[in-house]
């Protein structure tokens, strides 16, 4: 069986994700989470590969003109405010220009952008340089979502540092009250936009054709930051991670199925009352083994399946670096891109983990996701925000359950280390 | 180097695709496609592995009061012609819950549902069942798109068999107008739906959660049905298929570089003028050296690359059938469920080739896809609405191109045998 050996640094971006600059425009009245979803998208498509950056015009205003602003400056009626408000605004997006032409992909500009006349004014400046603008609205009346808004982002922020918090609320329930009277919906039938309403319940999608927009639509189909624990942990020690073995499919060693047993404990206690535990593994039998003391159907995700060793499947990485220089060199380089012949790169599988992520963003109780360090290291990787490229060096051990828990602008984590204490041998998946 | 080796037959539905019996009810005028989005959706649906069916009232019409009724026996006044259509409806909707209880699990009523009245009828009987309803309208005012449904399906239809093109548009339109003057577009906020409204330009989403009616979302964006050739073709010969190996990177043989030539020929000839032709290949050696004479950088996916044969990878079929009778047995037994031992089934390859159909519906000139036998089978079984079960039965010879044109309700297909002639083992795709 010989099998074509040499090492492939996958030099251009992988077919799914050709590049396609793209300015996103964020739309929605005060409070209405336009930076939450802003970020979010970010998030999402930095992760998926595509260099994104949020340009936020409340920091710029901050930061040129201080965060204490009362609510009347920004009255329509307050001229010279608006000048100010209007030349801050221009500012980032010009800034924001400049870092699309120097290489970034998706521009988010985050701003009220709530008349129609400064929409198109942000349509004209990316026309000019040859990018697509696609508005996405966060629209929502509904009371309690703006206070619960309010509450947990606004009287955190800056501009309330210091101040007492029903004063804040009012004071920026009058700052909404001002760009209200002058805001004026996403109705052009010519535009490119996503108009979200009501956190979700309501998506409208008008002129949405390229790739890149297309994806976003089942990312915010489903916008909710229900407080639910995410539970990510590695199978437990298995016959290869003894022996430092890459991939294979092993069963668990004795130690792995006391670690078993253990995990089970652990979701018994800290699963919240009342609520249903879903149970994810891989195909693997080491994840499904994990699972057994807790259920005998878990979820199995072919996408959970350990990142594809290729050709060095089964050997460890002494052998791998005797064996095969080049490739232990190549990997070496750039363990991010790098593909193991006939296998996978990082690269890759964050892309096969795209479904998983939208299901688990979907997910309003507990998950507990058995899965391998390299897969794991991903979906980390987008929950805490890191930069994808950073994801061969993230710490994932194993007999360890990392609790994330997704809040206004990220995730919680704690982590629990659960015994038996095994030595990690570094491979193994 | 030793490898688990165990023939899995995946016994129950991988995890991407658990079952979610479902009832999607169309809802729209006469010649606004209903017909067309419900097939394809059930195709695309069926194609992903569940079971879909379109119960079409207009079938049961034609069958049960034969095609012939003019456009009067539709008008709201025709007291006793409501009646024959309300009891049709509602056999056709029984039909439906019956086969659904049986064991289907997406069903697609087919009908107008034009008012509010109908869609609540729709809806208690579904929930009686405990099934979810998610309504599909297709909204659309515009004349061309109107007339053109007319022509290039209505027209053709039992309805209008022996009768003038002209009588017959004027009879047809005379029955729109009489389903106009009664319908009530969608917008209740508790409904689940999708609404569909000119051919895509926008599509609202309305409490769009579950899994699998927000898997429609990227489908239903994209409703063209330009007319362009899709060509389908396995890499030039390989060293691979000289000796009928599976898998492996192999390059061209002497015959297959012969063969790239004439596909470039081919692609020549064939390109309509002015229409730039995407060349699509998988990120194996074969498929890129085939495309090297139409284009040095062609778009590279990795979910176009074969299936993978796991263990079985670089061996001959006769020696899996003497070396592994186990997996030759299992395989043989059910070779589209069958996954490879660390490989893939044909069932794994139809999910992961998930955003490659996506991708091609969205694709508006030629597109060349130079894949592998497996992949091709399973992208096929997709355009030509074949049961997915059929796909390791599906034909796709080495050096050959297969034509499919999209129409209005399928795809037309053309094969091409191209030079030179070659001896297919039927393996190493």
């Amino acid at each position: 069986m010989e099998r074509a050996v040499s090492g492939v640094r996958s030099k251009r971006v992988p077919g799914e994700r050709d590049k396609a600059t793209t300015v996103l425009s964020m739309v929605g009245l005060p409070a209405r989470g336009k930076t939450y979803i802003g970020r979010r998208v970010a998030r999402y498509l930095s992760w998926l590969g595509h260099p994104t950056r949020v340009f936020n015009v409340g920091s710029y205003r901050r930061r040129q003109i201080g965060a204490s602003q009362p609510a009347d400056f920004f009255a329509p009626s307050n001229k010279e405010g608006r000048q100010v408000l209007h030349d801050l605004a221009m500012t980032a997006l010009d800034d924001m220009l400049v870092w699309l032409r120097e290489g970034g992909e998706v521009g988010i500009f985050d701003a009220t952008n709530s008349t129609k006349e400064r929409r198109r004014l942000v349509e004209e400046r990316c026309r000019k340089e040859g990018l697509p603008v696609v508005f996405i609205e966060s629209f929502c009346n509904d009371p309690g979502v703006i206070e619960a808004n309010v509450r947990d982002t606004k009287l955190k922020s800056p501009d309330y540092v210091d101040m007492d918090p029903d004063a804040a609320a009012q004071d920026f329930l009058r700052r909404i009250a001002h760009y209200e009277s002058m805001y004026e919906t996403l109705e052009d039938p010519n535009q490119s936009y996503i108009k979200i309403i009501d956190v979700g319940r309501q998506v409208i999608l008008n002129r949405i054709h390229g790739y890149l927009p297309a994806r976003l639509a089942p990312l915010l189909i489903d916008l909710h930051v229900s407080p639910r624990p995410i539970w990510l942990t590695r199978h437990g020690q298995s016959d290869y991670n003894r022996h430092g073995r890459i991939g294979g499919d092993p069963e668990l060693s004795p130690a792995g199925e006391e670690y078993a047993k253990h995990l089970a404990e652990f979701v018994r206690k800290n699963a919240p009352r009342d609520q249903e535990v879903s149970v994810w593994t891989s195909t693997l039998r080491r994840t499904i083994q994990t699972a057994t003391k807790i259920t005998r159907s878990p979820r199995t995700w072919r996408a959970l399946d350990e990142i594809d060793a290729g050709v060095c499947d089964g050997m460890t990485y002494d052998q791998v670096r005797i064996e095969m220089p080049d490739v232990w060199a190549a990997r070496s380089a750039d363990k991010f891109r790098y593909r193991y012949p006939r296998g996978e790169s990082y690269e890759d599988v964050i892309q096969r983990l795209d479904p998983v992520i939208i299901q688990l963003e979907r997910q309003r109780s507990p998950t507990l996701v058995i899965a391998h360090q390299a897969v794991l290291r991903a979906i980390y990787a987008y929950l805490m925000d890191r930069p994808p490229g950073e994801c061969p060096s993230i710490s994932v051990p194993l007999h360890t359950v990392i609790q994330l828990t997704p809040t206004a602008y990220g995730c919680e984590e704690k982590r629990f280390a659960l015994p038996p204490n095994v030595e990690d041998q570094g491979a193994g998946g």
